[in-house]
């Protein structure tokens, strides 16, 4: 991870992508290549990840609440739930030299809260500094899939949760907020997630592999 | 309330102060004032008031966690629960014209967050800004103690909670900060808590008499 004055041997991978990119099979094949390599990691997914980010995370989710969310408070519990899984997870075994795994983080809610809720940047990038201060993945992995697919994949799936069930120009938008952020940040790695299962798991092997290799040379 | 284009007939008057100030008996004295008036109100608390807030209430208030709270997570799930409860209470009551007894609100957290946990004027309005848009009491009476004076009346009332447990140099500087912001703001009224009781029933009572009778001539 990238930050001020500490330095950490762990490194913290994060995989990204709206609903049928296919981050769950993205996972398994990043753990299976690190534990191939030998590296100790642990995974962390978002929102939640801590008892109390997973209340967070259910409070934000959930289809049943009688109680309409504000989309203040669903951007002001995401990042409370970034906070709670920073310090009493990521930084932890980061420090311990442990590697982590990510199932979103950060840029999610720039996508989804900045991009699908119309958050400005400004308000973003307040409430990143609050929470975050500074601290960035190492490593992010995108998987693009244009919403229209991805969607129909994750309604083949099963149950939508409240983000999940919002219409077709809200995933638009998402959309094309993470395209326009994973091209500003030279951490970030678009990987093509419509291609065929076997490239696209091709793709994430040789990007993984890279790293570690990079890792190595410093 | 003060707010942009929207022009409500009912009013929010909130009370604020410290542990021990004695803001619980001061709501019943403005409880039996609007009824004598025939005032239509509710009651709300902050954090608190709606389902979710309450959940979030007592994430922030409880001492049993195994999970430590970051500051950050605290501030966020403070402006959390004001967001649900503007939504879904306080803007709805006033729009139907009723008047809004808010036990604790916005004072709260730029007292306790920002003075007490020290986060910045800058971070703070803009947090602000994020969850209230401008939305601002109509009258807030704050019932000034020395923080000595009411942790004790707080401690022998019982168990304290998380915030509670603070130590004193905490609620020197949220005890300053509520000063300072106070003195700023003319729709706040300082009383003195430390006066005998009749003597701060009866300015409560004059407070709020005075309050409505403008509110009656405008």
């Amino acid at each position: 991870m990238s930050t001020g004055s500490k330095s950490y041997t762990g490194k913290f991978i994060v995989i990204e992508g709206m609903e049928g990119a296919g981050k769950s099979s993205a996972i398994t094949i990043i753990e299976k290549i690190l534990t191939e390599q030998g590296i100790d990691y642990i995974n962390t997914r978002e929102p939640g990840g801590t008892p109390l980010a997973e209340s967070l995370r259910d409070m934000v989710k959930s289809v049943s609440h009688d109680e309409k969310l504000t989309v203040e408070t669903e951007l002001l519990l995401m990042y409370a739930s970034r906070s709670q899984l920073l310090a009493n997870k990521i930084l932890p075994a980061l420090a311990a030299g442990k590697w982590v795994i990510g199932d979103r983080h950060d840029l999610s809610s720039r996508a989804y809260q900045g991009g699908g809720r119309g958050f400005d940047e400004n308000t973003m990038n307040t409430i990143r500094e609050i929470t975050l201060k500074g601290f960035a993945p190492d490593l992010t992995l995108y998987l693009d899939i244009d919403p229209h697919i991805g969607l129909s994949r994750a309604k083949a799936r099963g149950d939508l949760d409240r983000i999940e069930l919002e219409q077709m120009d809200f995933f638009v938008r998402v959309h094309n907020k993470y395209r326009e952020l994973a091209a500003q940040d030279q951490t970030i790695i678009t990987l093509d997630a419509t291609k065929t299962m076997v490239r696209v798991h091709q793709d994430i092997e040789k990007s993984i592999l890279a790293f570690i290799a990079q890792t190595n040379e410093n």
